[in-house]
């Protein structure tokens, strides 16, 4: 299984990452061309994990920038700041990653304000640079910088979505949540709980991902699942802990809670 | 009762709280395994005080911040101030409870704007860390250092919601008002006025939140239960005090008014 | 009669009041438990006076803050200031309400922005405190602190309203124009009009008062009543009085204008 | 007859102005019983000439400020400038006429921000104080301080309306545009056209101020007679002048210029 | 032909202008009496050349200021600067003009923040005046100021639009595009294209601005004939140089452009 | 062929550009003349390495300015900065290129803020010139100086839309997708695969182009293939890399992603 060869090749001290499939080569393939990567998927299918796992294995140092409705360039490029009385510049993580030939992670980008998106564009093409309007700087990427952005393609909406010139400037990597064998695996290693007692909890994440749309908004994420399998080893009682990780954090309306309710009870009988 | 039981154990000088289930043992065990706790349940159902007194049980110093639509991330990491002409960083509460592995409760987090939850994304992962762009820093949380936010689900609307992507990283446990027993007690407690001419007050709450959703927004929360006992204990006409502390404070309707008062003279009659 | 019984008491020097009901001893009892207090009522009916009148019988300093659409926190708490090139901490109102043990009176509290109403929460309930998030101070509330706001249920609309979770946190007493007696005779110690001549003008008032909803959108205040009378007791004729004070005020509709002008015909031909 | 009459009485120097009614004896009535004035009516009917003719006879300074969607309570109230390092407090219009005992004249107060009609609460009450938050200030209105307001009616909308609680503070005063004789003798005097020759002029204007609401937003104002009477003096062709001054101003719909020079026509023959 | 007239009476150094009626003459007689003007007219008829050319022949100083959405009156009026420590006032271009007696002029009026519009009534009735908040100065306009603007009235839509209070403070003057003869004259001498080879292309002109409002948002300006003709006196292509810069900048809809390379066989043959 | 021919004549050292048709000259042209141009065309057809090549070859150096909704005027002229306690004005890339003649390209121009598009106006007349409010200053334009702005006209709508009065004041030349033979030729010397298994790329990208506007927003860049040739050329498969690049980042449609996938089967078999 290549989840199980590619964590053959981590690098000691990377952090813990089972790879779903080709994501790995497909990631080094894009970064020794100097090309961005674009990865899509679900909330909590563990995409910031695997990025700082790449960055360990490319031994690339790593920014990662949760993005947000009120991040502007500036946020990413650096400001000028006071100090005794001089303006003294700053600069912001994605320039410090220009600077390094770091990796900057832009986590769910969709997020961010528009003037963000377009300040990638020449760090995407060819180019490679980074033009700093207020000290008139033009930054030359270092080699070894990538650039990596994430969103989540459930949300989009008609007002928050990629532009197609940015996106096209993106290699694409789909993730989804890991297959049942793996999340065991994953889960039992997070948690501390034997596998055995882990199983189930990942077929009931199963049937949950599969009511997406309907009564709940999103899947279970692998760290809900975690969550419930760390409380269990702490000697939490198994629905008492389900209620708490699984249940209550997917929804507020009590139908749609006695529903999945229901499933726990035929799941774990 | 396990309400009972619990406050036997409370640390002497922990402010006065009476559990109402399993919600003090799930927030420790969470607490020892560095997991998020999200706090569900309406208005003044004792939410805040609830956390006030696990921080005194676990010992650890308590950050509140009540959320708002102008709550800017900033004003939970912390700003630069002119200082003698230099530019001060100082820490804003989220800052301060990372440093010193302190509980730190964000109340209503829906209404924060949405940098703020984004700001959480870090702190509530395997990671533990607060990176500060403006200073270049990242923090490591020390260690009893906890998220905690609270939110009425009553009050959730298409705008302000949590996402699934910050919601599932928190346990959740769900409060409501407490059982007419326990809440004739905590308000007999509260206002000084005997259990026996508490306990009609409590049951005209308990006919009151039946309304909910059809007359009135909200049920009468346990406060205003208090704060009418503690009018009547002053001396005031019972009929006059349940009026300015049960009766106004949930309406301006003249007509649902008098079907309060109804109710007022059903019960109490 | 209350009103004047209540006269009686006044401490001398304290502005005038004439009290409509029990509103001063609920106020008294309020401020003695430390409970804060809402003013439900019209225009113009005489809440500004009241809590001014109370301020000085309990003799307490008063802070009164006018709320608007860009009331933010800051207004209320305080600023940071620059002087001789420091940054000087400059208390807001509230602040100095809270350190002095003062009156807050937050009049038309469903305009100011949504920062404003949470700032107010830890102030209302047990703790008492107000922590000052710019500079990292928690103060508590001197002795003698209340916390005083009044809004008209006449404007509430879907945008503008107190949330639940706000509300519940005072005790409400409900205001309205002066029954026709009492109110003739403040008109007449505050216009110097005697009162023969005032008693036409209060009929008048009710009459266009009861027009609310139909044809003008908010009755006749108090205040205008007082003003007619000050220009007839000036010399005024009395139709050309009330047109300035009392009609054109209402309404810039001719038609209105002119039912409104039939009544005072009626009422006072 | 009354303008005449007024007009004799007139300070030497104070602005030429022709009195429609009793405006004049209603204004200084209010200004000796310290009441607050609302000037109604359209625009270009002689409201800014008005009040600068009352403060010239009352022998009061005149602080005018035209109000607009920007303006802001500080642009009325004041602000801190840095001057050598220090801020210094700079007074607005509204300070300087609270300190000087001026009369402060807000032009379509109606445009103002909220915040602006709101700071003019206190000053409009028997308390006639200006608080200054950003000093701690708070200042006592001088002896012969007059806040006057004016709006024109025709705009009023449902977003832009004065609150019954700011309005209801003011006595209110309606203009209309001058009768035809008078009007041609402002017009005469102003552009030194005589006074036979303006006389078809002002015909004109009041057919076309008839048409308001129908093809035409607004009447065409005394001052665009006066100008096309100033242009027809200076030698222009009088049909040109009033298609410069008078059609073109009013409307860009070729039909309506077109029904419009019809009228005029029909009028000047 | 008054066109030929008024262009013998330009100053010498003045530029390049030939009149279409008697614009000239209302401008001159306009500035003689201090009154404002306001041009309208469409994009590229030569409103900004008039105004040029009318401030050369009155021999005054001209402030140009391109109106857009965020134009503001500080952008105006001036603001304050740091300047060694200290606030320096630098003067905006109206201020500048109203000075130096020179001409303001107001390209797009409409496209200005609501401020602006404002700023501009004292100016713009008998006192002459700008008041200037920050400083607490009021100036009066020296002599030979004026105050010209423009809009353009087929972009006239709900939002933005002159008021009434602002548009009936101006003499308004009407442009269009200039008459075939006059048009040819002005391209051939802007372009150095031979008359004969510029008329075609005035013929096709007139034809586009015919279809203006059905396929076309605005006429074909002057300034585009002009190009036209000044790509094929540097040896382009004639239709090359007609896509280029009469067709592609109109519109980017392919059957559109298809309708108008019809339009320029048919006309060119 | 005009692609092949014009290459010859570029500069040594100038960017690789294979013309699609008479841009170049077209563009030189509009040089000379001082004429500003507007590229219309679709995303990553290559209108940004066409302006670096003709930058190149006209030896003018080159300011490009991604636009976006929050750059605002200032952002292109400059700002005061505070150093050493001194206000110092930093010129902005406009201003640049405006002072040393080179060619200031505004890409994506729609997007801008509105004020910018108007700073515009004054650079694209006869006049030159550029005016800066914040110092007073008045630039003209050094010899050489050209303005070049791109758009997409695929990404109009009704909020974003060049003004008229803007875009008549520009040449523009339209661009798309490289013909099949001249893209293969740009692609294999940009990936470095051979250009026989470049070529079926080539096809499969125009089969998607003409789903534009049905299934898929905007069809495959030019750009896109270059990837996916160089994925290609890096050993991946080929299917897995026109997946990534060239499928994953045109849809997140399960759907359309299949419908991509056959015809990727249907054309490289």
């Amino acid at each position: 299984m290549q989840g199980t060869l590619e964590k053959e090749i981590g690098a000691p001290g990377a952090p813990f990452y089972l790879a779903q499939a080709d994501e790995c080569s497909v990631f080094s393939t894009a970064h020794a061309n100097k090309l961005p990567v674009l990865l899509k998927g679900p909330t909590g299918c563990g995409k910031t994990r695997f990025v700082a796992h790449m960055a360990a294995l490319l031994n690339r140092p790593l920014y990662t920038v949760a993005c947000h409705d009120d991040l502007a360039a500036a946020d990413l490029i650096g400001r000028f700041l006071l100090k005794g009385g001089e303006t003294v510049w700053i600069d912001g993580p994605l320039t410090r990653a220009v600077r390094e030939g770091a990796i900057c992670y832009l986590d769910e980008v969709v997020e961010a304000r528009k003037d963000v998106t377009v300040v990638l564009h020449p760090l995407t093409d060819d180019r490679r640079i980074l033009p700093i309007d207020r000290t008139g700087e033009e930054l030359n990427a270092a080699e070894g910088f990538m650039l990596v952005a994430s969103y989540n393609p459930g949300y989009q909406n008609i007002l928050k979505t990629l532009k197609p010139s940015t996106r096209q400037r993106f290699i694409s990597v789909e993730f989804d949540f890991p297959k049942p064998d793996l999340e065991a695996e994953i889960v039992s290693a997070e948690s501390g709980l034997e596998i055995n007692r882990v199983k189930p909890l990942v077929r009931l994440a199963g049937k949950f991902r599969s009511l997406k749309g309907q009564d709940i908004e999103e899947g279970v994420s692998t760290r809900l699942v975690v969550y419930t399998a760390t409380l269990i080893a702490q000697g939490m009682n198994v629905d008492r802990a389900i209620r708490a990780a699984m249940v209550e954090p997917l929804t507020d309306d009590e139908d749609v809670k006695l529903g999945l309710l229901d499933i726990v009870a035929a799941v774990l009988g």
